[in-house]
This record gives C-alpha cells, structure tokens and sequence, in this order.
C-alpha cells in the first residue's frame, strides 16, 4: 500500500502513481502526487524498472525539534555555557519552516553547499551532515486550529527525510532567526509515502512528559511510532534508533502548528526533527555520533531507513558531490 | 503598469489579470497569477467595482532582518543583557523561511492569533503588531547560485507587505530556531505588483557597510530603493520611513539566499524584513514605536502605503478580528 509517483525509462514521460508491492509496482494510472484521487489498477511493472519521482508536491515544509535526546546534544554543542534544553523546550514542540522547494526525492545527489563559516569566510561547507527524521504528509487543509484529537484525519501518511545539515555554515548564522542557508540547499525524502492506516498496529505510548503540557497540547501521548530506524554510510550502518523515543508526538504538533490559527495545505510536510536515542549509536546525526569531529566526505553515499513491524518504510539516498 | 488578479463581482467567478491605471483597471483576459504570460488587454473596468485576489501564488517565503535600525531596536527589547546586534550582522543577510501558506492579500481581515505567552500560558495573543515591508516577487527560476550582478534578471517586482507578528508568542518560542508560531498565522501583501523596471529611476546608493562584506556579495550597493512609507492606524499616519535606509539591498540577499546552491522558484517572496529609519516616528512596528509598551485591539484597522516618486504601490489594509 505504500504510494509513489513513477516513470518507466523509454516509455512516455508523463508520470504515473504507483502502489509498491514488493518487487512490483501496480500501476494506479498517470498522475503526479500520491495526494490525488487515486485511480484503479491497470497493470504492474517490476519495480527494478520503474524511476521514482517526488511523490507530492510540497506546500510548506515545517521541521520540528522533537527529540529531547537530540535538543539535549545540539544545545551541549551550540551554546556549551548554557542548560542544554531552552526553556521553552518542554512547553511546546519547537518548529520552524524550512525551504519547501529544496526538497527533493530520494537519490538525488547532495552537492556539497557553500556558505559563510565564520564572519566574512565563504567557501564549502566543512560540516556537511546528515539528519534522520520521518515526515507527516497533509492530505486534507484546515481552515481553523486542529485540535489534537483531529489530527489524525489531516495526515495522510509518512516519509522518512532526510534534512541535510552544513553545521558549520548553521553555528554562524542562526541566531536570532533561526537555521535558514544551513539547511535550505536540499532536504531528501523517500519516494513511497506510507498511508498512516498501515502504521496504526505500530501505535505505542510516548514517553511521559514533564511538567504536562497546556491543555490544547494534551491527548497525543498514544501517537508514538514504534518504527526502527538506522543510517548507513558507504555501505555500513552507523546508527540504530527508533522513533518511539520522541518527547513530542505527531498529533501534538499538528495541534501546536495550527493553534494560531495558521491553516493546513494539502502536500504540507511536517517532520519530526532528529530522531535521537540515549545511547551511544543511537544517534541521527554525525555531529552528535562523532561529538563534532567527523563529517561528509565527498562521495560518501548515506542511505536512511525504516522499518515498522516488517513494513520496510522506504529508504532515502544521497551520495555527496564536491562543490 | 501595476499588475493584479482580480473578479468583477456579478460576472462569472473566473478571476482575469489587470493593469492598473488610475482609476481604471486594464482587463488582460483571464488568470490567476501575474506572473503568468499576460495577454492583450480586452477592455477597461473601472477599480471601485473589482474586487482584488492574492497576485500570485507563493512558492517559499523568505523574510530578511536588513534594517540595522529594526534589528538593533530588537535586539535591545529581546536581549538587554546583550549587544543589541548579533556578531554575524553586519557579515550577512540574516534571514529565515516564513510560512508560505499564510500570505493572503490586502483587505483580509486579520483574526488575532491563539499561543503560548510563556510556561503554559496559552491564550489571545496580547501583543498584535504590524510590520511594515517591502516584498520582492520571483519571476525566473533559477537551479545555481544567483550572482549579485544578475539576481535582478530574476525579480518580477515588488509588493508591499505587512507581516504581523505576535511579539508574546514570538518572545517565548524563537530561541534556538527562530520565529514560527509568532508569525505564522498570517502575511498580507499588496494587491498589486508593481514590475520592478518602474522602480528603476527610484535606485539610490544603499548607506555604507562596515566592514566590507565578503565577495559574494559584493556589488549591490546601487540598487538601495527611494520608496516613501507609511504605516495608518485606525486613519493616522503613525509612522513614515524610506526602504532607501535598508543595510542590505535586494540583489545583495538574493545572493545570499542562493549562495549555498538552494534554487528559486518562480512565485518565491522575498521581503525586506520590518524597514525602521534613525529617527522617532520612522520605527516600522509598533513594539519599536511604543518601546513595547501598546499593540493592536481588536477592531483596529492599519493600512500600509508605499509612494516611489509619484508612483503608488498600492496598500496594504487590515483589520483585526478578535480571537
């Protein structure tokens, strides 16, 4: 049941959706988005034939912050003579928009970005790093605030992403404002979505929080995903986590993005942040894993996956290009 | 030669491009975008009876930080144990993505945002504020780094733009990522593009920068803009500056935004951020005119008014509905 948006090599150029049946893709007939009315079976193709394509269009893409484990990490590493956690941070999810048309499908090369390293030093980024995240896909808009209880009905499905990072580049620029040239040259997703129907059975509770949260945040708490989630670079596998472990769920953030009033579009993607655990390779990113020391090479290839109960998510591919 | 979308209301719901001309609007057929292929014109309606829609749609949003009055007057209010600008502003455009979702045009009505106004707090926002822009509108994509000596071969034009803001919601969420919540809930924008070739005599020499920026960035000094501004509140005029005070100019921050590889596209925003003078009276918020002291009530109506020698942008008109 996962969906994507496919070309065949050779045949006509107009794309088609496609429903992922292990080694096969049944063809649901042309279209460009997984969000459209879809169509009824018109045949199969070996999925070793198929080229994926983007499998929405995005309309505003929010990244939050939702793992404390990694809020934790980042604040240690980015403002070393402060508490790690803002104060904020157990009082509502933290979020920010990032660049809706950078994001592109899985496989797509990473090309090394430049920026501003320091006050008036350009040049390639020496940080270029990896974040591991799942992404929410808006299937149907909102014209008034989404209380936690409904978001559910807003979701269609899930993504894994991969939200590439030049750290270097970030550190300088991101105070007052926020992260902005450090992330905004590429963000990666998988090519299939994942209906959310089919991760219902990978329902847990989340994590207790504490202190509890305002009422219009409460309720999300049976939302976590029990999905097992790794990264893998140049062929091995550097990290192992699970994004049962996340201090904020889904509903939650859905409910907190809208509660001014700020309306849903179909093709909106919300993601959930790096996804890191409290041990050691549980990390999602290379600057937590390698304490700040180790970074992308160019053509270091980096695959992110996930796998919920059997049901292989996809995966989200990216090899480095110099700048 | 300023362009919109707009409907003649009693006729069919198709909405049709127009050129402003006085009290006339010259009707180019129908469409939903100027930045669309315009057609010949078909005929005249006289502007009291039309009724004007979003110009374009928008693509990804990017809000600047390049007044250096704004942003120390921000930076005194939000961090008063700190030098009012941060150490990378004055080597960089500071910016940050903005939810392209929520810009609406001029006459909406704006509904006072819900959020959190500290631990837990959660309610109307209490601080309602304006902010006065300018916004420039992509009208050529573009897939590698935009030099600052052609970035203007990709501007269509320029709207006026009025991203309010809830400073309570915003004091207590943007630290480490940036505004979100406090801005997202809604941008409004002229109902007129006016093309940048019309702006052309208004060039000014932009003020000097100290110290030199690095290379990328060098070269769009000439092209600060002579625009007369003014922020109405319930019929007075409260505030008047100039975008010709702005540190930063536009070709300079397309650079910028382009320079880690991020692509445009067209229908992209990029504005100003808030544009505040040196003097009293020339502030571009409220929080800057009333040193934090006194906000929007419910009822009340601003207008935005830009004039570039003679020339009228348009405005930007709304009134705030309670929460």
């Amino acid at each position: 049941m996962k969906l994507g948006v496919f070309s065949v090599s050779g045949s006509e150029p107009q794309t088609r959706i496609g429903r992922v049946q292990g080694d096969t893709v049944v063809d649901l007939g042309p279209g460009s988005s997984v969000l459209e009315r879809l169509g009824e079976p018109q045949g199969e193709v070996a999925a070793a034939d198929v080229q994926w394509h983007l499998p929405f269009a995005v309309a505003d893409y929010v990244d939050f912050y939702s793992s404390l484990e990694h809020a934790t990490n980042m604040g240690r590493m980015f403002r070393p003579d402060q508490e790690p956690l803002t104060p904020n941070w157990r009082h509502l999810p933290i979020g920010y928009h990032g660049r809706a048309g950078a994001v592109v499908v899985s496989g797509t090369e990473i090309k090394r970005p430049h920026g501003q390293r320091g006050a008036g030093d350009f040049g390639p980024s020496q940080k270029l790093d990896v974040e591991l995240e799942l992404g929410f896909v808006i299937g149907k808009p909102s014209d008034a605030p989404v209380p936690v209880e409904r978001a559910l009905e807003h979701v269609f499905g899930a993504v894994l992403v991969n939200d590439w990072s030049a750290r270097d580049i970030q550190a300088w620029e991101y105070v007052p404002l926020g992260p902005f040239l450090g992330k905004s040259f590429q963000t990666s997703i998988s090519a299939w979505v994942t209906p959310l129907a089919l991760l219902a059975g990978r329902r847990v509770e989340a994590p207790k929080q504490k202190p509890t949260p305002p009422a219009y945040l409460a309720g999300g708490r049976d939302w976590a995903l029990d999905i097992e989630l790794e990264v893998e670079l140049n062929g091995d596998v550097i990290s192992r986590g699970n994004a049962r472990g996340l201090y904020w769920t889904m509903p939650e953030q859905l409910a907190h993005a809208t509660s001014n009033g700020a309306a849903l579009r179909t093709g909106d993607l919300m993601a959930t942040g790096t996804i890191s655990g409290p041990h050691a390779g549980s990390e999602g990113s290379l600057i937590e894993l390698t304490g700040n020391t180790s970074f992308l090479a160019d053509g270091d290839e980096v695959v992110l996956r996930g796998t919920a109960g059997g049901l292989e998510l996809g995966e989200v591919r990216g090899r480095v290009l110099p700048a």
